[in-house]
Order: structure tokens, then sequence, then C-alpha cells
């Protein structure tokens, strides 16, 4: 592979999902170009033996990996790990001038004893972890542009977030009337072998796990909303595992501080939120998001609705949660970071049905 | 047919789904037979060209509706037509003697007002209506005892009420903090040809549909809720369809009123509140339910959970939309209004996975 | 648990779906009682752990597997293992007088030799497998009824061999004509966890695997079409993976040895066939099986087409890949080995949809 | 709109999957501008309330059908509309000049007896009828580049015919032993409400329909076999129901005349075959398709084994019905007519899993 004037790109991890959805993304990408897939147990094989379906468009050897010729080969490093493993990497691939961008959960926490008590894995990579930025750029973009290492969101917090933040930016709601109901397709549990993730099991059922605050994602998503609402507090976050391959739908329910707003107030609210996200869409009144309308892109369908009956507002959310909750989100941080196009390489438009 | 020491009894709207299911159940009723099964469309066609695999085992040719013809030959009559039709029948039929279990939503609703409003159909059968009994056993067992008038609940109903009726029958919930986020297979749309529940459209996808108290099953819940709590009170709940064929869960969410209750206390009070229902299994600690728990079954499966973070109690509500939550029903009613053992004839295993 | 009047019964293996499909069926068998429950890496578990939906009604502490004991408390035994275990036990289980009904492949193999290429494991038990016979009850009920040991066909190969019997026992087709294409649910392979049967994987997708002769049910199948043919043949097998739980379709092409034969007569021949198999049903002219006709039974439904255009026999034959391709056979071969009524305790109608 | 550079073309039957598909791939095409967009009953809605999901991107109001306006306007056509309906209206187009790609059957019969005889039109457009070339690029690459009017084939028939077609051309098979078991997604049967479409009914299940050649696909699969091979003959072609919204598998079974031949051989032929065929994706030996790896793509991947025991050759095709077996393959025609890269447009790479 030779780079051309394309910048030189690397994927540590290829074999899980993310891997092969980033794959998948900058092949189409104009700017970029792979020169390094990088895996642990998978070393040494040829990629389209994961993934055969790619063999014909993309096929090179996943390499082991080895820090250094990495960072000697690439300008940008996306990193698709397990959880605890990129806060061994990043520090000195940040060192040696990678742009990194981590798609676990190690450099989503500014609080790392937040992260070691859901993660359990001690920290001692501070100076680090301070540089990495929450790459969700329709409410950080702006910090973004600045870093070196973007800590990429989960996918139930994108989805729940980007349906929130209008919500406690604008000091709309009761603190802490929030509950955000999460629906997800199974590929969010990656493509480790595990018995409550076959088809036998996940298929033509829908049930809650982790309810209660229980789930990793809940300190992640309070994080943030703190943040937004400009002081601590807390959400309600229940998961739940749809009998489906791709897609998440949060429903969210709030209580709103002033009773009298209605549906058009909040779309209004919505729609000015999101003037500049490109991958925002707020629906029209009336019209709530299906997860596959998402399916394949890095959008985020919003559906509004108000109940003057209860005085909540009602917020649905809709990603791929391979995307726009993964990879694609990884891609219009890398975008930001390097003063590209956001949306560049970033497809807009699902097949439907 | 010859009825033998069986009880007769008669299905209109044998077509759809809840009347297929209450074949397949009163096939194996130990105490009934079924002499009459009547229809509109499919009123002279054999049985087994709406439903082949019965073939075999059940095909007599649909008759037309006649109400004398019913009466004549039934003693107990399941009436599982579309909304409206059911009240135009049941007058006659009870006026004749017979029992009568309506599937449809014509007999739930004590006030006739809300029933117009929702289904837009007017009514003139006030002395019927008054008769008639709301047919969810675990809390109104001893009214069906007395009625020949059953008005069946509906499958969100079934759900979300036995997850909140014991939060509000004890007062431990703050008023209006109830919300029912509940997730369903779509053969609750039933057998009807509609573009949204082709598989094409409804598979590989979740939405929400009728959100903000737009749901007829809004009214419906509230009404049993008032009814338990002791006065007028409104709830949240907002449907969404699953790319499956059968079942709901119903995730309900409330504000306990005395935060230092845990979730070994719910689970007393759960277990006590059901001590005597036959379908109700409260899970133990940390177990929540799969829809397909109950899949073919009468069963309805309760998780309870706390988050003293939040101050909330969680329930999680699993049943099969076509029996617990229709046809099963119906006949756990019948047997209750004909003083049989209550569990006669239901399914209480399902074959997993 | 005392047994009464009821046979003591016991299944080893029990954490399976085989397993629990038995535990369902055998709790609503009126003849037996299940008195030993055990397995290997869930000893000393409560069954429940493994299956909350049960424990509601079935809660035994999982118990390691001792010969001696299992043969000191049960008359029968189901052995629902790995292939390769069965062969380790049966011998000492018979020769203490159990009836015993192998659902693993060990001992559906008259030539061992064929056994050990296809599954490689040595055999040394010859005189115990002298005495098993081949538990398709359809085909060798009277050779049932004489024996302590049945192997338990295969889920393709009793999907594939109920629909090629007639024509292969009649010589209606041409040698080796057969082609047989099947399509099963994932439960098929198993709760074991492995990537290709997650849910990601598999769902969303059809494909075909072990293509060319190269899957364990080919021998299976070979053998018992040529014991029927009266001499050795081959078919062509093709297993697929369909985006379902359960349920297996074979669709078997075969030339008809006299071109004048119209669908009519194979209808006829089938029926006649069947006539006294009270869980094969042949479908009228022109209906073709779903494969969610047989769930949750032990049917096997028929449907027949002849094309004179191309003078194939086409016959699809649809089971519940669980039951009558696996557990609910099992229970039907005990039936006959004990002499009860063929269908005790077998589901022989479906909840559709 | 305003075309600019680009070429103005038209769809007619916008509303259906072919419609939506068609919308999808143009608005990504560098050299078409979408300048009409019509429809009947849906006339005068704005795109966005059949599909919302497109409204941010794409939202003309419908147009009625008006022959004068399309070709007044556009240069390229596309219809997509049910059987029957594009041979009334594509003479007067291509009179005026425009480039017509029907998706319908209308155009795929050289011989309209045929077609009349399976889609019960009678036929007067012998003259344009005689211009239409059969848009399957793989085979008629040539032929396409000359024509006005392309009938661009069925979905079924492109798996198939992609599978066959070298068996064919090279002579390499036993005549009329071909047999093909094809699996298809529910989005083959479009956008229209019915009963056996439903999620419900599909759902969870696979069957067989319109076997023994009583699919309109048989008739057009054998003319184009028939002008492969040089002479009449006829295959064995069934359909098959899967429970899944995209893709087709074509499992093709076929006697090899030269028993010697092993898949290495067949390999090679087949990579000959389509050395040129940009989106004909043969696999590696003993690598077979899945059909999601073709989905949102226009590729058909081959999977070739042969069956030594059996003297047969098997091959798998899988496509995305809705792209290659529809939409995509009209794009695909139209970049051949109109001289630019045939791959123009045309996403190659699928989102996995």
């Amino acid at each position: 592979m030779s780079a051309g004037e394309r910048i030189p790109v690397g994927i540590v991890g290829a074999s899980g999902y993310g891997g092969v959805q980033l794959i998948r993304l900058l092949q189409d990408h104009p700017r970029v170009e792979i020169v390094y897939v990088g895996g642990d147990s998978s070393a040494g094989k040829p990629f389209s033996e994961l993934y055969p379906h790619l063999g014909h468009a993309f096929n090179p050897t996943i390499e082991k990996i080895d820090l250094d010729v990495i960072s000697d080969r690439c300008q940008i490093v996306f990193l698709g790990l397990p959880n605890g493993l990129a806060c061994d990497m990043a520090p000195q691939l940040v060192a040696k001038g990678c742009k990194v961008l981590d798609l676990s959960a190690d450099y989503r926490f500014q609080n790392l004893e937040t992260y070691t008590t859901w993660y359990r894995k001690e920290r001692t990579d501070y100076d680090t972890a301070a540089q990495a930025v929450y790459g969700l750029p329709e409410l950080y973009r702006n910090k973004i542009r600045d870093r070196d290492l973007v800590g990429c969101p989960g996918c139930y917090c994108t989805a729940s977030l980007l349906a929130l933040a209008p919500l406690l930016k604008q000091g709309l709601i009761q603190e802490e009337s929030a509950i955000i109901d999460a629906k997800s397709g199974t590929s969010g549990a990656g493509r480790q072998a595990k018995v409550n993730a076959l088809l036998a099991e996940a298929g033509n059922t829908v049930g809650a796990y982790n309810v209660a605050g229980a789930h990793r994602h809940t300190p992640e998503i309070e994080a943030v909303c703190s943040d937004l609402a400009g002081h601590d507090l807390r959400v309600q976050f229940t998961p739940h595992l749809m009998p489906m391959v791709r897609g998440i739908l949060a429903t969210v329910y709030a209580t709103l501080r002033d009773p009298g707003l209605v549906r058009e107030d909040l779309l209004t609210i919505y729609n000015a939120f999101y003037r500049s996200a490109p991958f925002v869409k707020v629906l029209p009144n009336g019209v709530y998001p299906q997860t596959k309308w998402a399916a394949g892109t890095n959008l985020c369908y919003l559906g509004v609705a108000v109940d003057n009956r209860t005085d909540r507002v009602i917020v649905m959310s809709a990603i791929d949660n391979m995307i726009k909750g993964q990879s694609g989100q990884a891609v219009q941080c890398m975008n930001i970071l390097m003063g590209w196009e956001e949306t560049l390489g970033l497809p807009q438009l699902a097949f439907y049905p």
C-alpha cells in the first residue's frame, strides 16, 4: 500500500465489529489510506478469513500489535479493542505524534476513579487521559478540534445524550426526572461468542438487563448530563436487548419545568440546537423514528412529543449503534480533528427497507 | 359434533388471531366442546382454508353469524371481532342466557363516553354494559364469578396493570409518576393486511407509535389504575413495535413514596399480592423476564428492581400478547365464570428457546 | 420427589436445548416422573439458574453424572450429551436394566466405522451398539418395541427421511436422483457459544454450510435410505442456516421412474404410507408446509408436488427441529418401548402465528 | 431542481421499494439528477410522507404520470410499476427519445406470448418490445449498449442465471438436470399490504410457494437458459420465503457431464467467465456466500462446490434482491447505455453484520 497524498491510518483491533465498520467506512473515505491493520489473536491471518465478503476489496494480513511499527507508519490510529487495553497504548502513540481515536471506554471519563469503579482497571495514564476529549461532536465539536486523543462515546450514550442535550442545556426539564428506556440490537455485544447473544436465545424475544443503574453506560451518560446541566445529576437508564442485528432506539421521558410548552416549541428548540449538526435530523411533528432509517448511516433521527396531560416531553432517538454509535462517530471526530469537512466519507442515506 | 357432557361453546370471529388461539386452547380444554365457529367474510369456507395446519385436527365449515343459531346451540360464546361489533351482539346473546366473553374493547369501559371518544361508536346498550366486568382475574376474580358478560382486557393493558397493581393498591408510589414503556410483537395488530405490519417494514427495526397518550389502551389502563388507587390518575404509556411475532414486555417506572424501600421489600409485597394468582410468576431478585419465557402460555412473569439512587421502582412484565393478553385470559375468565379450576386447559410451560 | 405409580426417569445432560425440551415434555407426561437431572459443568446448580422461566414449576439441583445413582433410581434414561459421550455410558446403564434413549449420534449407526470416520471417536461397545435401534418410529416402530437402547435420529435426518421414505420404499424414483435442500433454525447448533450462531451473525441472512456431502447427517441419511431401497445409495444433502430459532424445512427433489404419475397419485401413496403414523400429516393438494405450523409439536407436515414438465416429485417436509427432530421423538420412542399410547404427552397443535 | 451538466432522469412509480432504492442510488450518482418523480395513488403527496427518513435529503412532490411531461423533462426514465403498465408507456417514451429502463416483467420476454400466458395481459407493442434487451449486463452487456429500452431482470432470475450461466454456456452440465432452490427475503413481495407478507405470518418460519414450475420467474429463467444453451430447456425452480427483509440465495444443483471435473476446475471456469464483471465475486474454495454479504450493494457472490460422490456441481448465489436483483441492476444498465463507467454510483461494500 502506498499512501500517495492520503493520510496513513491504522486500525488496531480489526477483527471486531468496530474494526470491520471502520474498514468499510475508511475504504470509501477520500482523504485516508489504511496502512496498518493489527490484532492480537488474529495476527498473521488474512483479513478475509475473518470477513470473507471483503476479500475482493480489502485483504491485508493482520499484523501483531507493535506500537513502534504503528506510530512509524500511521498518522492517525483507531483503537477498537476491549475496554482496558487502549489506556496501555494511547500514551505512547500520542507521545509519538499520532492522533488517536479510541472506541473503547478508556478515555470517556474525566474522572478516572469512576472509570476504575466500573471497568475494574487501575489507571496511571493521568496526563494522557487529561488530554482526551469526549468524542460527541454535536456537543463538543470545538474541543475535539484541538486534541490528539478522542474517547469515542458508547452507543447507548450517543443515542441518549443527543435526545437529552437540548433539554438539559436549556434547563427545560425537572432535575432528575429523566428516564431513558433504551432498545439495542445484539451487535452491540460485539463478535464474542456468548450464550445470551445467540440467535437461539436472543431471537424472538425482548428483555431488559442491567436494570437500576447497573449498566456501565449509566455513569457515562450521567457525567455528560451533569456537564450539560452545570451540576451533578442522575438519570434512570434501562437497556433492553432487541431481536435484531443493528440499531438503538432510546425513548427518553422527562417532566417539563414549564407545563405551557407544546410540541411545536420543543421542535423549534431542537431544530435550533442542532442547526449546524449535519448528522442530526429532527423529524417533523408527529413523526417518530424507526431504527432502520438510520441503518448504515451516521445519522441520528430525533422525534419529539409533548404530553400536555402529564407535562412530559418524550424524545425518541434512533441511531445505527455500529456507525453513529461507534465507528462512524470516530470517523466524524477524525474529520473534525483533521480540519476536514465533517461529513467526509460518511453515509447519510439508508437503504430502506 | 356431539357435546357429550362437555359444555357447548361458540366462537364468533374465528378467522383472526384471537379466534385461532381460542380454537387451539379450547381443543385441549377438558370441559368444553366447540360447536359453532362463525365469521363474516369467511363464512362458508372450511376452517383449514384459513389455517391449513389445523385441518387434521379441526376443520368445521365457518358459519355465518346468526345470533339465534348461536344462542340456541352454545352455552358460552367468545366474541373475537373488530371493535364496535360485539356491542351489537352481546345484548341479545346475554338475554338468551349465554355467557359471553368479548375479546374486543366494547365491554372494557364502565364509562361508555370514554369508549365512544376513543372508538368512535355511539352506544345504546347501557344495561348490558353495566353488567359487564373487566376480565383481569388477578384484580377482579370475585366480580367475574357473578357475571354473564366479560370484557377481556387489551394485551398492553394486561401486561401493564399486572406490573402496576400492587404499587397502586398499596399506595407505594407517587401519584402520576408511573411511566409504561411497552414493547409488542406485531401479531398484536391482528391478521389484517397493513403496510406497516409487513415483515419488510416491521422487520429489523424498532419504533414507537401513538406516543403521548394517543393509544387507545391509555384510557383503559388509566381507568383501572384509577379504580385501584381510589381516584382518577393519569399514566404515561408508550407502545413500541418489536421485530418479533408474539409477546409484550412492559417496563414500568414509578417513584417510590418511601425511599427506604428496597428490592426485597418490593418482592415480598409482589409475592403476597399474587399469592393466589396461578398465572403470575414473580421472579427472584435480579432476574428479569424475557417475553419468550411466556410464549405459548397464559403466564405473566414479573421482574422487580429498585434503584435507590433515584428512588424508583422498575417492574418488568412479560406476557404472550395472544394468550394472557387475549384468548388465554378469556379462557381463564370462562373457567372462573363456570366455577371450574382457574387453570383448566391453559398451558403453563413454554417451549424454550 | 416420590415416584408414585409413575415410572422414574432420568435426564443426563439437562443444560442443553435437548434437555430443556425433554423436561418440558416429561413434566406434562402422565406416566413418568423426572427423578434425576444430571450434568457435568452445571452440576450443583439449581436448574432455574440455567432456565429461570421453569423455576416456578421445576427446579431440582443438577446432580453430577454417576451411573450407579442413575441406574438405581431410574427405569428410563435420556442421554442428551455431546456426541461421543453416550457410548461410554449406555453399556453400563443397559446392563443394569435401564431403557436408554440417546439423543446424540452415538447409536444411530449400525456400521460403527462410519460413525468413527465422521465423529472421530473409536468405539469398543460393539455388543451394546448391536442392540440399538434407529429411533424413527414411522419407519422402525416394530423394532423399537423390542429394544432397550434407541439411537434417536438427527433433526435434519428426521425431516429428510420422512419425505423420502415412501418414494424409496416403493421404488418410485430414479436411484441417486434425490436432492435434499434443508433449511434449519439456529437452535439446531445447541446452546454452545459460537460466533457463527450469534444473532448478529446469523440474523438477517441465509447461507449454506457443509456443502457437497460434508455434513455428518449425510451418512446417517444415506444409511437409512440404503436400508429402505435395499441397496447402497447416495443422496445430495445441503444444509442451510435460517434466521430463525426453531424449525426445519427439507425440500426434497427426485426424478420419478414413471413420468405418468401425477400429484394425486403421490398423495394417495403418501397417505397410505403414513396411515398409522399419528404425527405425520400429509397436506392436501397444493398446500405446502410452513415450519411454524409444526413449532412446539411433534408433528411432521408433508407437502407433495409433481412437476410433469420435468418428471420430478418435490416433497416439502416441516418439523420442529427440537421436538420431532429431537426430544419429542425420543419421548415418542419411549412411549413405544413402554407399550404406551404412541402420542402420550406429546403436543399435536401449534400456536399460530 | 436544475440539471446542470447532469443528465435529467425520471422515476415513474416512486412509492414502491424499487422506487425508493432507485432514489437512494441516484441521489449518490455523480452523472444524473432526479427531475421527475411520478406515481398514481401517491400523486400530490410529498415524498417524505411515504418515506419520512428521506425527507431531509429528498422531498419532491410526487407528480401524476403524464408521459408528455416526463419525456419533455427527462432523458432517462425508470419505470417501477406493477407488471402490465410499462408496456402502455414505454412505446411513447421511446418514441420521444427517452432511454427507458423498466423494472417490471413487461420487457423481459422476447416471446410476448409467453408473457401473456403468465401475466394475463394482451400485448400490441410488438415493435417496441422487439427493441428491448434483457438487462443482465454480465450476459448481455454488448447488446445493452445499443438499445433504448431495457427490461430489467427479476430478482430470482438474476441470482439463478448468474449461478447457471457458466455451466450452460460451456456445456458443462447434463441438460435439464438443473435445480434451483431459491430463498428470498419478503421485500421481494413489494410494499403492498398482503396477509402472507405480514411479519406475524412470515416471521419465524420458512416455506416454499409456487412449487413445480408455477412461479412466473420459471419461464423467464428458462428463456435465458435456453438462449445460453442454444436450444430450449427446462429447469426446476422452487422459491421459498425467508424470515428476513432483504436478500436472495439461490442454491443451484446440476449434474456434471464430465465427472472428472473438480472444484478447482469449476472455480477457474467461473473466474474466467466473470473476469470482466465488476459486480460478480467468485468466492475462494470452500467459502459459501451469506446473503447479507451482498446487502446494500450491487454485488453477486458465488460459491462453487463439486460433489465427486454424486457428480454434481452446487453453486450458491447471493444478491440483494432490491439492488442487484432490481434497482441497482437498472442503474448498472443505465451506466452501460450511457457509456459511463459500469460501476458508477453503485455500492460495492456491505456493512456487516
